[in-house]
């Protein structure tokens, strides 16, 4: 039977006093009071303290991709808390409006205290990216040099750690390549699907052939990327073409996973490939909103400094605007949509196969 | 000359080492680990920090107004930072949503540790409130007792003294009556106006009269009203009358107040009254979000613990709910639309009183 | 095989040429140009569009639940759409915020022109709380009168056809009565669910007790209080109570409905019970949504038009903030929480009972 | 004395026939329903109702600012205005995550039906960028072609006349450089600015320079890039200099208007200068919404249709991605922040200037 608990305190539970006497603004020490320097702490540390709780969730959830069989009980849960990392990050990117309350000339009044630390130095943020599967050779540098080059030894440490785990997108590959249906012998279905997807792309050619508004230049051109489009598919159902796409960087998933995260998408109506379905849609989601989150950050830098070297000494905001895009992870996931048919055209799963589906979708058997 | 600091680093400037080992998971303590906490702990703790930075902001704005004369120059930085405050107030609504991914059976696995800990406790909202210029007797009593009960003799201290000080509300309150438009000889403005309101009103009675959709009795009915109306707009004028309101409680503003808070709204587009409509303006915003936010929560609350009595003991979100409506400052300017008139209807200013109303609004010559 | 279709232009295809012709100023009409009149427009056709498209997702899962047997396929579908739903009502409280950007004196220009016009008329949006469920005895009387003495003869057929028709709340209630666990022979669930809950309502009890910030008096009175919570759960396992619970207006789901949704909430890690549990709390999200979207609403015309007779001749603000919450639909869901347990104590469900909830929760066999 | 007017009804006033009426899927016509083509349909229809408010409220701000002196109570009026266009943008970003609710796999559905039809036929789009001052040679070309050979002959006609129009970029060019200020003899202020600004950039030179995570190679890198910034700095004071920026595409604003433009946001605080100050601010506001909308919609489209040609033959999110960032038009708004000094620094203004900036602004006398 349960027990009581001694009685909590609001303030002692949430440790209010270390929390709240955690701000120390530079403007004062140096007696130079800067209204806005106080925003400025409070804007990051809310920032943190986010990063925290997600770096919280993801641990939780990296855990339980972490071994060989995942339970299906299990998939819910991960679902629910990748769509709490995607709430959070709502929150972080309504924040930049909070700091774009500060005016540059407000920033001014405190700006040369702080050099040269600068969001650069977000420790754990670092470790978010590194985690969900950033790696050092991806990352956009940072004038010239290793994004860790700006942090201490010690955190340098963590960070060299982080990058050596096995990342949330390995894990995810695992998982995927693991899926049953891939290894059903006897029931072609990515032949089947190669000609549904060639019959899509010659409806998509004549769509170009009988465009009206194209000259017949732009035709010929146009037609030139649409044979690549066709060979890059190509490539994607065999399994050594698909691997000089990984070889030269453009792709990271394994075939097997590709190919199980592609299914996942056309079949996702069946019950037990909804969840799966959720899970790649919310991966999709994170990446999406750190994405806009640091395009934001580099407009809202922009307009804070110009073209001034920021405090950390970097080149500013044409840094992160090249950051935003390039340093998405599941950018195999985003472009899942071009090997798609509409799904009237699918093909139709055997019932062999709808059974194998049936139960434990993730567990060989 | 300015000169160079010593270098600052992120984490130290940001001291997320104190920020950071903050959270203590009571699961974690009675070895029942429920992952959930971690998100009930950092919400809450994102909450205080940002009541920490809305005190700060609230703070700068008052001691602006505690002088006899505020700068003009000054009104601007006051409008910006109760902007802000609106800027923060909307994450605080956003961060209900974020709370609201636990579910209430995710609440159970650890809610019996934290009793009778609940955010009743939190002194920093029950400081904004009291600084903004809700007053003890205004406040919906908790189970009977006063709002102070559940906290610390430490904090009661605080919230007591937070009682005594000059309220927001009665700083604007000061500033209203000292405009110096309202004692101008010679011109009839409240008169001219009682003019214009009463054609108004009698407008408005005659499309109650006119509406085709009223039955007799509804009409009767409604027109008893207006006549309550139209006496409570004559109470407006007369500063006996008013102070009645006043004594019962139905308006917080004194009668010169009032008035100049009306005066501003009129005629907002003055240049030297810009400034001031848009300050108002802003008031009524911050009063707006922390009554939604107030509604959002007690909805939050019904969903999360269902009926049962609230983890301090409340009886829950019905307590809530009655406070998000009643726990309004600055009703009396929320009021002003009922007495205002087109701004083709508004009585001309005279020559004189333009010049007056030219330059130092706040200045008494 | 596909073919191509005639080609689509972007204005024809979206008919700009009706759409943006639909928005005659009445201010313009009588020569009186009233600038923010087109704002008032375009806002309240905003809201139209996205009730259509509230109403045509609402009725796609309604058909979808008419059915004696749904099939689990289509239920992933249903939470889908119900997401939409919700997150189309994000954006119907976010549009608040963009009419507030209208002053209360440039609503006076135009104010007059729209007797006895009013977002009363809005037949749209009564369709929407019929289909939900909100019953004519359930609303809150507009003026003593039906909501439908405010529209035209042909727009009061529509309303009282809609109340007619079976409601989502009606179809949740026969789709959550044919779920098969509740039909078991042998398995005593509620009566083991019984005592758990009465554990955990002791340890509540206990709680109330021990609880040092409460006085004598106060705890007789809420463990009074608390003995009416015990009584209220006993109710909710006897049938014959439950339907007087039903009589009296204090639910609305018939028992055995009650305790599938309560039986889903609490085991929804099961897979098969995932998806039902993500339609359950989407149901929710959509009436607190709506309940916020009222409330602000309500608050937005109190600042508007102050205590003024509402365009429609309607008292106003009173009677919005009053319907935010009592026009709630799925008060029972809130309620659930009411009686969870802790997913450490529910009672562990015998294999037989695993196996039937294993593959097609809908069908009856 | 006002009179009454004939009643009006909510669905005629809204003219809910023409709109509700107005939305016809191309799937039902052929006989191959789509469920979310009406989602669709009605996602564009509210962005083009939005897009018809923005042009009203900008014309409306135009046309105050067409004439040769502004009165002071219409900057008020402006910036109200700007800020309401900031408020329906933050809608237009939210709207893209309702969209978003639609899967890859959900458009295919309907997508070919739509050929060639696409968003950049959107001719209310393209006019607001054209009215805001994006003129045909800032554009990133779509497919090399001009961006109105995708429209009807009638829609370009539109769009070529908006073209030639006075854009309101440069209307605020016009009414900055008639400020006052700039023309005061006598008082070298700019001289006196640009020490402080030599000043403030040494401090920045000797940041880099005791930078101790540099290199000496970077440091070399940097200062280069510094000694850069130093001379850009100096060609803002010299009007030739300027005037090259101007001619090789650095710089859209004139001499004059820059400079006036970097006078007030350094004395913002000024009470005449603070209503032009957020006016810019909110001109920033509005290029960095459109900004991120334009980038948030090409991650949607990437997510959506993944490397496949856009349903209007374009090489798809590539081309989005680039005009986010290369179609702002306040862009030298933005760079401002590059010449500002803390406000600690600013030179002093002379009495007589002061005087002089004391009321009415914008008037020559």
């Amino acid at each position: 039977m349960k027990k009581t608990y001694p009685p909590i305190y609001y303030s002692d539970y949430l440790q209010l006093d270390k929390l709240l006497d955690a701000q120390n603004l530079k403007s004062d020490e140096y007696e130079l009071h800067a209204h806005d320097e106080m925003l400025f702490i409070i804007v990051h540390q809310a920032y943190e303290l986010w990063f925290k709780q997600i770096l919280f969730e993801l641990d939780s959830v990296m855990e339980m991709f972490a071994t060989q069989e995942i339970e299906e009980t299990k998939i819910g849960k991960c679902v629910a808390r990748l769509r709490r990392i995607t709430a959070i990050q709502r929150l972080l990117i309504e924040q930049i409006s909070v700091l774009e309350t500060m005016t540059p000339l407000d920033f001014l009044d405190f700006r040369d205290f702080l050099v040269p630390a600068s969001g650069f130095q977000s420790v754990q943020f670092r470790i978010i990216e590194n985690k969900l599967g950033l790696r050092p050779d991806s990352r956009i540098t940072y004038n010239n040099k290793s994004y860790y080059s700006v942090v201490s030894n010690e955190h340098q440490g963590i960070l060299k750690d982080s990058e050596k785990e096995k990342s949330f997108l390995e894990l995810i590959d695992d998982w995927l390549s693991r899926t049953p249906f891939l290894n059903l012998e006897g029931f072609s279905f990515w032949e089947k699907y190669k000609d549904c997807i060639e019959e899509q792309l010659l409806l998509d050619k004549e769509i170009i052939e009988k465009n009206p508004s194209l000259s017949e230049e732009k035709k010929k051109k146009q037609l030139e990327e649409f044979e690549k489009t066709i060979e890059h598919f190509r490539c994607i159902i065999k399994e050594d073409k698909y691997n000089e796409l990984v070889k030269n960087g453009q792709r990271k998933l394994s075939h097997k996973a590709f190919l199980a995260a592609l299914f996942i998408n056309l079949y996702r109506d069946e019950p037990i490939l909804h969840l799966p379905f959720r899970f790649l849609n919310y991966c999709v989601d994170i990446d999406e909103n750190f994405t806009t989150w640091r395009y934001k950050h580099a407009l809202m830098v922009h307009r804070m400094i110009g073209a001034k070297v920021g405090t950390g000494g970097s080149s500013g905001h044409h840094y992160l605007l090249q950051t935003a895009e390039k340093h998405k992870v599941f950018r195999d996931l985003f472009d899942l949509s071009t090997y798609l048919v509409p799904s009237s055209s699918r093909p139709e799963l055997p019932e062999s196969l709808k059974k194998e589906l049936g139960f434990y979708f993730t567990y060989k058997k």
